[in-house]
C-alpha cells in the first residue's frame, strides 16, 4: 500500500485551505465571469485587482483577481489555527531550506509567503478581516450559488512526493488512485477540514493547477449554471459535466474562466473527520474513478492547467494515462 | 417555412398517446430493467408478457413487454377522445389504403390495428381498464419513480411526409429542425395533448422507434437514476446525459433496455395547448439544439434504432448530417 | 355521486384559463411584488397598469394590475380554441341571459366581456398578442421561476351549481370534496387543458376569488421563494406552506400580494386529459385532503379573498367547515 | 456579551459526536421506523437491540435500539481523535469529580462511561468497528437517504452552565439566543466537527435530549420523507416542518419515532471550523430564529423530550418563553 500513514501530530495546525489568486488577462471580462455568472460577492476592488467572497464565507476574500499580462497563478492561501502557528509554519519551510517572506497584504493580518519543494506558491495567515454574515441575505444568491470554496487541485509530475509532504503537514489522504502497472500512486485527495480535500494532487505536467472549486447546495444549482452559461454566451466556456465522480461521490461541473483558470463547481462529497479514516483505494483503469456513470473526462481537461507564477514545470515520468474520451 | 398549418380540425379526435409493446428476448432481464431500475409498476403478468404503469396513470399499461425470439417494437397505442372516434378513425386509414383489423386485446374494450404508410403499426382504442390511483402511494415509488408515458420518437426516411401524414392527424408540430441547404425538415416535435409531443421524428434509415419517453418529477430523479445504474450494473445501459435539449428544453437522459431499446428519462418541458403555438425553428447546424450545454451526441444515439415489426426499413435520402460526438 | 357526468361535447371549446386583472392599490408596490419577488416579466406598462407574463408563456400577459382605488379582480381571463368560438361562447352566455359586451383590450383581438351567473367578470378571446419565447433566457429567470399561470380557485356560495354551470362549458372534475352529512360538493377541481384545473371552487361566502396559482419547475423554487421573501421584508406575505395537497398532490406555497390578493405557487400535478378519467372524491373530514402531512390550512386561507368588481357576495348556506388551524 | 471566549486548546480532543442508544419499548416498531422510513442500515441484531448506520458513515453505528421496559435514552457516545486522547478525557471527568468506568461496548475498542455535572450519561472511545464503505451502492439508498447522524439538542435547566462545561471540553458557540431581559443564554449551538453543531443546548426541563440529528443530501428528500410518512400511517408522527431554521440556516424537519424519541431531518447548515468564527446571536423575541419563514413550532416542540437515563430532571429558573403556535 503506497499511502503513507496520516500525520496526526503535524509540526503546524491548518485549518483549512482560503483562497487563491489569480492573473487575469482582462480584469472587466474575469468580473463578468465570478460575479455574474458564477455569483460570487465583491468585497474589495480597486484597478487592479477584485476581491471575491462566497455566500457563507466571512473571511474577506476566497478569490482575488489581479490584472496581468499573463494568466498565472499568485499563490495558494491556507489559514492557520493560532497565532503561534504561524512562526511554527515558518519555521516547518525554512527547515526544508524553502524560502519565508513575511509580507503585507491587504484585509489580512500576519501573513507569509513561501512555496512548496516545486515551486508552488503558499501563502499562511492567521488573521483574515472578518465580514458580516451574508449566507441568508437570499436577495444577494446569484449565478451557481456558490457557498464556499472547497480545494485546489494540482497536477503534480510526482504524486508520490506530493503526497509524503503535503501529508507531512497533516493533510490525510481520503481517497487516491493507484496506477497498477507501476504501484505507483497517480492521483490523490488529501483534507484538513473534514471533508474530502482541501488539496489533491493528479499526475501530469506540473506544478500547474488544475482547478480551485466551489461548493453549492444542490446539483439543481449546477444545473441552472450551465443553463445560464449556455445561454449568456459561455457555452464554450464549459468544458466536462455534470457527472459524479467515483472518486470523492461528487456531483460535479467543470467550467473555464476566460482566461482558461479552471473552476470546478460541486456538492455532495462525504465527512471525513475521522482520524482513522480508511483511504478508499481506485484503480487507473476503472472509468468509474472518474465519471462514475461511465463517460470519459475529454482530453482538455486531463492535459490544461494553469501555470503557479515562478514555477517552472517538468513532464511527469509516470507514462500511465486514464482513459481519455476520444 | 416547410411547416404545414396545423389541422384545427381533425378527421378524429386523439387524446394522447398511450402505450408501446416491445418485443424482448429475456422477459426476466427486461423485467428487472423496467420494474427495478425503472420503478415501473406491474399491473398484470404471465409467462409471455409483463403489463407495466407509470405511477400517476390510471389506464392499465403504457408498455406490454412481450417474450420474443428478436427484439422489436409491436406497435404504438393511441387513445382516442371518446368511442366515436374509433370507427372514424378506423374510415381514415382505409381512405388512406391502409389496412384496419379489429382485434381484440386484453384489458382493452374495442380497438383496431393499422400502420402509417410507412408501415409503422398503430393501435387504436378509446376505452382501457382503468385502475385505482397509485400516485399518493409513496411506499411504491421506485428507480427514476416514472409519472407517465410522455411521447414516442421515430426515425423517419422522410420527415417532411411523416409531419404531413400525421399532421392530417391532428399532430400539431412545437419545434422542429431544418436542414438550411436542402430547406427540408430533419426533425419535428408533434403534440395532442398539450406537451412539446406525443410524437417526433428524425432523419434517418426508418421506419424505426428511436425511444419512448417517460416524464419524473424532477432532474434529481434523473441523476437518482444514474446512480442506480452505475453500480447495479448497468453503466454500459447508460447512452447519453443528463443534459437539456435545446429543442423542447427538456432535461434529459437517454437509456438502453437489456435489447437495446431506448427509453428517455425526462421532464420540464412546455405548455403547448394553444391553438396559434408558433413552432420554434431550429438550425441542423446549430449545436445546441440537440444539447443546449453544448456537448453533441453520440453516434449510437444518431445511428441505432428499434425495429417496428412487419416494416421494411430503408435510408433517408436527406443526408443531412448532425453534430455527432467523436 | 353529485359529481355530474363531464360534457364531453361542450357548446363552446375554451382552450384554458388565460389571464386574470388585478385592481391594486399601490401599483409600485405591486411591481416590486410581482416582479422582483415572483420573478414575472413586464410586457407593457403605463402609469395605470402593468402587464405580466410567466417565462413560458407566449401570449402577451397572464396577469395586469391596474392602480384602483380598492382591491379587486376586474375579470378573468379565459383563451377559445380557434375563431368561430367566440360567437358560439357570446351566445351561450346571451342564452343563459348573462350580459356580453364586445370590448377593446390592448394587446387582443376581438374579445368579449360577460359574467357568470353569480356576477364574477368573465373575459374570452381567441387571439392575444403573442411574444418570442424567453423560456431559454435563462438570464431572466428570476424570483420564483413562474413558468405559466395555472388555476383561479374562487369560493363559491353554491359549489353544486358552480360546478354544473362551469361543467356545462365543458370544464371536467378532476377531484372533489364531499360533506358526508349533506352530501353536497364542499369543493371541486374542474380542468379543460389537461392539470389538475383550469378552475376550482371552494365553500364559502362568495364570490370571491380565492387564488391564481402559478406553475413552478420543482420544489426548491418554492423554498428559494420563502428564503427570499423571508429575508426581503415580505415574511408577514407567506401565509401557508410549503406543503403538499392531498387533492391534486401538488407541492403548494400561498403568498399574498400587498393588497392581500393570494397567489399559488405550486408545481406537481398530474395528467387529466383522458375524457374517462374518474374524479377522485375526498371527505372533508379527512385532513389529508388538505394537507397530505397533516397540518391544517390557518383560518385566513379559509375566510379571506378578493372581491370581484361588480359582484355581491353572498354567504354560502352549506355551513360545514374543514378543520382549522388553533 | 454571554458566550465565553472558545476553548482552543482543550484538555482532550474530542473530533464528534459519535452515536446515540435509544431505550425503546418495541423493538419491532422501531426497527420498522428507523429501516423502512428514515432508511438506516442495519449493522447487527439480536432479541435486545438494533445497531444501524447511515449511509456515508464508515463506523459501525450511529444508534443503537435497546428493547427496555420505558423510553429512554442510555447514552450520548463521541469519538476521541487519537488513542492518548482516553486517558485525558477520563482524568479531566474525574478530576470533576464525575464518575469514570471503563466498560465493554460490543464493536467497540476501549471505552468509558461517565455523565455530565446534570447527570446526562455520556460514552468516549476512539476505535469502533470499521465497515466497508456503502456511500456508492446506490440500491441499498431508502427512506430519507440519511448520509449522517449530525448533532444531539438537549433541553437544560441552565444553558449558560452547558456552555460553560461543553466548551471546556472544547466545543465553540456558533449561534446562540439571547433572552434580551435577563441577558442569559436561552439556548447555543456547539460544534467540534466544523459545521454548526455537535452539540445543542435549549432552555427548559432537564437534562432531557430534544433531539438526534441527521444529515441529507437535499430538502427534496425531506419532502420525500413527508410524503412516505404520510402515506403509511405516520402521519402523526410528523411533528414540525418543513421548514428553515434562522438559527444554523438548516432546512428541516422533525419527527417522532414510535416511542416519542424526536429525530432532526436536515440538511444545508455551513462550515465552522474557523478557530476566529464569530458567534451569531438571535434574540428570543425574534420568530426568524426558529423559522426563517415566520411560522412558530408547536408546543409539543417546546416541552417534550427523551429523559436520560439515570438523570433527575429540574425545571429551568429562566422563565422566558419564545414563541409558540396557538
Amino acid at each position: 500500500m503506497p499511502i503513507p500513514a496520516p500525520t496526526l501530530y503535524p509540526p503546524f495546525n491548518i485549518t483549512r485551505l482560503s483562497h487563491v489568486e489569480y492573473g487575469v488577462t482582462d480584469l472587466a471580462a474575469s468580473r463578468a465571469f465570478y460575479v455574474d455568472i458564477l455569483g460570487l460577492q465583491v468585497t474589495a476592488e480597486n484597478d487592479n485587482r477584485i476581491y471575491l467572497r462566497a455566500m457563507e464565507e466571512r473571511g474577506h476574500h476566497c478569490i482575488i483577481l489581479r490584472q496581468s499580462d499573463s494568466a498565472g497563478v499568485s499563490c495558494l492561501g491556507f489559514k492557520l489555527y493560532d497565532t503561534p502557528e504561524l512562526d511554527k509554519a515558518a519555521a516547518f519551510f525554512e527547515g526544508k531550506g524553502l524560502p519565508v517572506e513575511w509580507i503585507e497584504r491587504p484585509f489580512m493580518g500576519k501573513c507569509f509567503r513561501t512555496c512548496d519543494p516545486w515551486g508552488v506558491p503558499l501563502e499562511f495567515y492567521v488573521k483574515m478581516d472578518r465580514l458580516p454574515p451574508i449566507h441568508q441575505q437570499y436577495r444577494l444568491y446569484n449565478g451557481v450559488k456558490p457557498l464556499r470554496i472547497d480545494h485546489f487541485n494540482m497536477f503534480s509530475a510526482n504524486v508520490d512526493e506530493a503526497i509524503a509532504f503535503y501529508g507531512e503537514m497533516g493533510f490525510r489522504v481520503t481517497e487516491y488512485t493507484e496506477d497498477d502497472e507501476s504501484g505507483r500512486v497517480w492521483a490523490a485527495w488529501m483534507h484538513r477540514k473534514g471533508g474530502v480535500h482541501d488539496v489533491a494532487f493528479t499526475n501530469g505536467t506540473g506544478p500547474r493547477l488544475h482547478h480551485t472549486a466551489f461548493w453549492v447546495p444542490t446539483p439543481l444549482n449546477i444545473i441552472d449554471l450551465l443553463d445560464l452559461m449556455a445561454t449568456t454566451g459561455y457555452v464554450a466556456n464549459i468544458e466536462r459535466g455534470p457527472g459524479r465522480h467515483g472518486i470523492s461521490n461528487a456531483f460535479f461541473l467543470y467550467v473555464r474562466d476566460p482566461d482558461g483558470h479552471r473552476i470546478e463547481i460541486y456538492c455532495s462529497d462525504y465527512q471525513t473527520c475521522d482520524a482513522d479514516l480508511e483511504p478508499i483505494k481506485w484503480s487507473l483503469t476503472d472509468p468509474q474513478r472518474q465519471t462514475l456513470w461511465g463517460a470519459p473526462a475529454p482530453r482538455s481537461w486531463f492535459e490544461e492547467g494553469s501555470l503557479f507564477d515562478g514555477a517552472e514545470i517538468r513532464d511527469s515520468d509516470l507514462k500511465a494515462q486514464p482513459i481519455i474520451a476520444p
